[in-house]
């Protein structure tokens, strides 16, 4: 893969104590970088801006690093890295928060090295949406730009969050997301007034129900990979996520086959993560395991 | 159709009283053999079994007559018909219960007309287990059987519903239904108890999240026709029931791939009956119309 195929990623770093109902594990690597980095480089070459603390392991970097992921955009401030604790309950699929500690996280200015001005695809992770049009600023030429938020941004900082949306390409976010930006508990009403924000594409996430693609006024569903025991579901959004950019970019093209595929491949990727806790479900896929997912997913949908 | 294509349904008729976030509706026609009925029509003939009360109106049954539904296993008894009122919230995938009056179906017995006992295709509709024994002892040579179940039975008579479920192929019910007959909230798991209950296939309805068909270790996975206004879910389950079994019935093969388009025409019949009140958005569809649905579901699974 050339330059042309990198994506950029802006997001959170974090170290994450989790308990699910198969266990519990405390400084977990974490983060919707972190998560989408990993899950993109299996497909591409991946530019991550973030900032963690002093007490981010240099392992964890070194890893990224022999993974086809540039991490000279990863500031180590000074104090601790952004924690977050939480329990999930017998249905795996909620959760609590025990507690966010943003550390270093709170003063996250993103700073895009000069080296990843030129990168054609940016995914613009949950981030204060006056910090991703700061991104947008600062980068040259983007080909394809994609976002996610979350409900605190839907409803402390819309207008920033509008102009934000005006900008990219693609919106990809949760049902309950979309319920709370548009006002609609309708996904077809929901998708029209997303669309009526400016992005021309929009990634619609039900967990453990699927996902909808949206472009053109035409409909894509892609059910999940179904697993026997999902464990951690701690990041299998921006895994996601990466999964669909890292695709995308690869292909280089930008049409609603591809869109698809991407969003196929996004689903394997949050498959995978949902079944051991933090990024170990990312860390040793091989390509036959990645196809095996694929054929099953398709398979699932066809006559 | 020739009577080797006929579908035997039997379950409850009733009157309900409905509201929704869109209006309200008093005396509507409701009823599983109903919605099943009127559903499964479009495909194949159908035979009812059930119990109505003195006021039930004489013009559905005139209806249902009218639209290739024999209705002569419909017993009007002295009393009222089984009646329900229900108020679904904003979020319309979600109701109470306001009253259940059982009525005249309180002393259901299902007779099975001499001019029945032959029918290939069995509906057994959500009543009580023992009912559902007490109907399959009463049906020769039966070549297909499905059944609905619900929560109360689950938990009240479960001894007697496993005993109906290792007489059936199918079992048709919804995901909540899936955890609380299996004790699994994963689908892979609550799916592998269900089949070792006995019915070699299984489909599991998750309302607005599509639906499940489990049949010999595979899966096929059937999305929603998402439609613009839901106004009245109610019967969208039986409506599904009705298509899933009239195609399977008037196609007369059990194979996988006949079994997926039931599926597709399961979920096109409970998206018709959401967008109106009782069973008026089953009424006046023409062939085209379903067709365009069916297309319209399987577009969205192409890529």
């Amino acid at each position: 893969m050339s330059a042309q195929n990198s994506v950029l990623v802006v997001g959170s770093i974090a170290l994450d104590d989790v308990e699910t109902p198969f266990g519990k594990r405390e400084n977990a690597i974490g983060g919707a970088a972190i998560f989408f980095g990993i899950a993109a480089s299996y497909f591409t070459h991946i530019r991550i801006v973030g900032v963690a603390g002093e007490d981010f392991p240099e392992a964890t970097l070194e890893m990224l690093k022999s993974r086809n992921i540039d991490t000279s955009g990863i500031e180590i401030a000074d104090g601790k890295t952004f924690r977050w604790g939480g329990k999930y309950h017998e249905d795996i699929n909620c959760r609590d928060t025990l507690y966010t500690h943003l550390n270093v996280f709170a003063d996250f200015k993103p700073k895009i090295p000069k080296s990843f001005e030129n990168t054609p695809y940016i995914f613009l992770g949950n981030i204060q949406p006056q910090l991703q049009l700061d991104v947008l600023k600062q980068i040259k030429n983007p080909k394809f730009i994609a976002l996610d938020t979350m409900n605190l941004w839907i409803h402390t900082t819309r207008e920033d969050l509008l102009k934000v949306m005006q900008k990219v390409d693609l919106v990809l976010i949760n049902d309950s997301e979309l319920h709370e930006l548009t006002d609609e508990l309708n996904l077809l009403k929901g998708l029209d007034k997303l669309h009526q924000m400016g992005p021309k594409i929009a990634v619609i996430k039900k967990g453990e129900h699927g996902a909808y693609l949206s472009y053109a006024r035409q409909l894509f569903y892609c059910p999940v990979y179904p697993v026997y025991q999902p464990t951690d579901p701690t990041g299998a959004g921006d895994s996601f996520a990466g999964g669909f950019m890292g695709y995308l970019a690869a292909s280089n093209r930008i049409d609603f086959r591809t869109l698809k595929k991407a969003t196929i491949y996004g689903a394997i990727m949050g498959s995978f993560l949902v079944e051991h806790f933090s990024v170990d479900g990312l860390l040793n896929l091989k390509k036959e395991d990645i196809d095996q997912r694929y054929k099953a997913i398709r398979a699932m949908a066809m006559l």
